[in-house]
């Protein structure tokens, strides 16, 4: 098999971002209004059961600017799992005034890098560490920045048609500069080749904005995304507890 | 004639991607509800007659993400066949909420390999492999994974501007890591050159909805695809059993 | 002047996707679903009085997939008259229900081709051969099938730089697989250059929709298409004769 | 200063391409039609006082297809005339059946050509010739054909990576083409870099809309469009005179 | 860390551009549309509080043509607040007549071309000049001028696998250019790499709108955008001061 193939998949993942119907929304009276959000806070009291039991995880970020309002981001160990928060979600009634603006599916990805330090003969999925990379706990920073991207395949520009020797020197030093970024920077790669329109779905999760500008344009003069990459779509956003949707929604 | 016209065609096949307009269903009386899912359980009951009587195949499953919620997978002997499914289900009442998302209009194809394969002068619509292929029984698999694709055209990657004879190898290559994913991935290719925007419309059912990421990825980095395929948008899904429609319209 | 320019130009033409609305349709009492349909009747009688009096010509196709639902296909001497069946079409209360999928505009056209296989001297629009493909009668064969195109200009790929020796002899082998299918497929070549957004709209009628397929398939090899074809999207669909209009629209 | 930004600017422009909301407007009592339509009628009568002082032009055209119904084109001396032409139509009644569908924004250049070709030392902007073509007078021609372009910038098909005599030698035989149609087609470029999506808007004027495609066709072929043209959406309409908007309009 | 991280970053800044729903708007009675704008003019009243802190800037600009009707574009010190002034806005009455059009999420950014020329070991965000250009304000000139773009990466034009020698040597060039608009013209340039879907949006001020034209059309002959520049939409708008909104959406 193809070593490009042996990566490490972990939970699957949805993200879901929503445009708020403001207009419509204006209408409902405020004991509707409640109604319906404590409605939405029972199914992320729920949400939270499963992520006790480790079946899962979630969170919610405000987007800024038109491309959306909310993102739900959320993981599960199955598409049936997925895709059930999904529906779920759509039949609360507050989804009625959550119009869709754009959904990404992909699975957490390690890619085999990490299995290559690991003790020999050791089974990947019972290392500690690829299982808190493969099953993430999401951190609280307060901001999100998500894009999908995938390898060019152009002419003389083809990732695909590299020698294997070539693209691990370019993904080795990309690595490289992200690591210069551990601790302000948490990073979730979604492989999304055979499930989604990109090959890859990126959440990067910082406290400082700037910091997503910082190393998304350092990445770029790499070769690997200079000459490889192509950009789908960024979303960026800031953390809303759940304590903070009554507040967010409040017209 | 040119080899690549010579074919084997079957069944017509229509992709027909919903999105369900939940704010509007959530409207309707638990009655009326009932009554169009009633409506539609009969139309596929006829559906069912049509399959017995070996004139036809359908399937649906539940789509991932925003791009469409249910998608309708019908095969017919003729365009007339398959307009006239088409035509039924936008008649039926529960029409009115299964928004168009998405649709693929193409033929059960088999490449004449197969036919290569073959005792000298059989007519291969008489082989009995062959009917299993181009009048295909759909797997009740758990998971779905639908995307068209084209051969490129550009510059020196002109797929079309190849010797046979390197197209063939090419092709012959690419159906080996095919071969390697039997029994875990049932693939069905539409041919939709003249037919719809891109050339086929390819469609995988799997158990293990990563199978559909690892064939796709391992077919990346083969020439055929590396060099010369262009993708449409994928779409992922589970399976949805008749009697769990009832289910999975419960608001 | 450019020998390109010196097509011969016939009537022009219009194609006009309607999807339907179905949801809306419903609500709409049988008594007055059959007034409609009357008025809609009637206006085809009107068309058919100007296609007696051959000043003009029309057909229906019911569209496959989501695209689009019927297309009225339409040919006048004029824009005027073309821009006043579209005007009128809008102003039937059918119309309400048959909401703008797509169009094209074009004008029939004949390549100087056939001109130089005339007579010496002949005024060609006096030339029957050349008259029955100018103003052309709509085949009410079972299958449409509709694509624009253009011819590619980029970098090496273009064909407005290439030799006219050379764009002639590509011509030639493309003219010569269509007439290997005279009999099956009738064509009508729509040039749209300066008139819509791509340079031809063609337009296949045939009896087996699987000549479609098979046609397109083998020009694509044709270096003709194969180096220099961009193609829009392709739209198929079955014939619906006037009477059958009734139950095409029954709900 | 680059030779290039030495063009002659003129009015500013505004082609405001709408969509008929036909289904809306068949709800419309004819009483309220009519006083629409006056409204309308008394909007024009103020465009032409506008005109007749020599301080704007403007002209409307019934759009062929679904692209656009109707085409308001108007000329003003300043960005702000020409927005409060765009908000008083906007503030009409009729208004509100007026859906948008396209529309660009550009000012009438010449290119320093012609001023190459005055007397020296003469102020080009108080030369007559000058004067009447960049503040025109919109013919009442039946036919209109407009189209946005850019001139491309990809690898060695550069537009603007080229030296200076080799773009003027293409612009000076595109030109000797558009002088043969001189009398046929009446042509007004509109500039419009830093102003709208493509570089420029050109409107074409015609008695015979087949000279559109004549002329479009012609040009394709000389190199400065061959290799360096790249071209939006092409809309054609019919003339509609002020007294024949009430018939356009009723239902 | 590379060069070009290092930019210096100032104020967050969003573009939000709206059509207006002048149907809708119509229905308002006068006593709704007057308390609905004086809620806009206390909004605005507050944002000026914010301003006189030094906490922010903002301006209104009407924009020309159908792709938006208002831009409100604002500056904040973070993505919280941006976020904020964002919600506020959609959650006035008059913005259910203030449709999404278009928006752009990016920071002020200067290169680190003008730190080079301070003082050694002066920290920039204490300089003065520098100060004035990350956290602008906003210059009440009669037109707005506002495009996003990217840096291409496609084969030989791929602007960041350039030696950073010849990269510095186009952006010197380029400044060239921009200096000898300096008083005309008013630019801020707003870095979004990793925020939103180009790499950064320009937004120009100016009170002869023909210098917008002026400007792009000469840099575009510049080897730095002629060879690597892409650009999205333009968007032209006029300056309407808080006094003049009345006014603006009176009907």
């Amino acid at each position: 098999m193809n070593e490009a193939v042996k990566t490490l998949d972990g939970w699957f993942s949805l993200h879901d971002f929503r445009s708020i119907d403001w207009p419509a929304l204006r209408e409902v009276s405020p004991e509707n209004r409640e109604s319906m959000l404590n409605e939405l806070q029972n199914f992320l009291g729920d949400m939270d059961i499963t992520k006790k039991m480790g079946e899962g995880e979630h969170t919610i970020y405000s987007i800024l600017g038109q491309k959306a309002d909310l993102l739900f981001f959320t993981l599960r160990p199955t598409l049936e799992g997925l895709n059930e928060v999904e529906n779920q979600l759509n039949k609360l009634r507050i989804a009625d005034y959550l119009l869709p603006a754009y959904s990404y599916i992909s699975v957490v990805e390690l890619s085999n890098y990490l299995a290559n330090h690991m003790a020999k003969g050791e089974d990947p999925y019972e290392n500690k560490h690829v299982r808190e990379r493969l099953y993430p706990e999401l951190p609280a920073r307060k901001h999100i920045c998500f894009y999908p991207m995938t390898k060019k395949r152009s002419l003389s520009d083809n990732w695909y048609m590299l020698p294997m020797e070539e693209r691990q020197a370019m993904i080795r030093d990309h690595g490289a500069i992200g690591r210069t970024y551990a601790g302000k920077i948490k990073q979730i790669i979604g492989g999304s080749i055979g499930l989604d329109d990109f090959e890859w779905g990126v959440t990067l999760f910082a406290d400082d904005a700037l910091d997503f500008k910082r190393i998304v344009t350092e990445m770029r003069f790499d070769e690997s995304s200079a000459r490889f990459a192509e950009f789908g779509s960024f979303l960026v956003g800031n953390y809303v507890a759940t304590d903070a949707l009554q507040d967010f929604f409040r017209i």
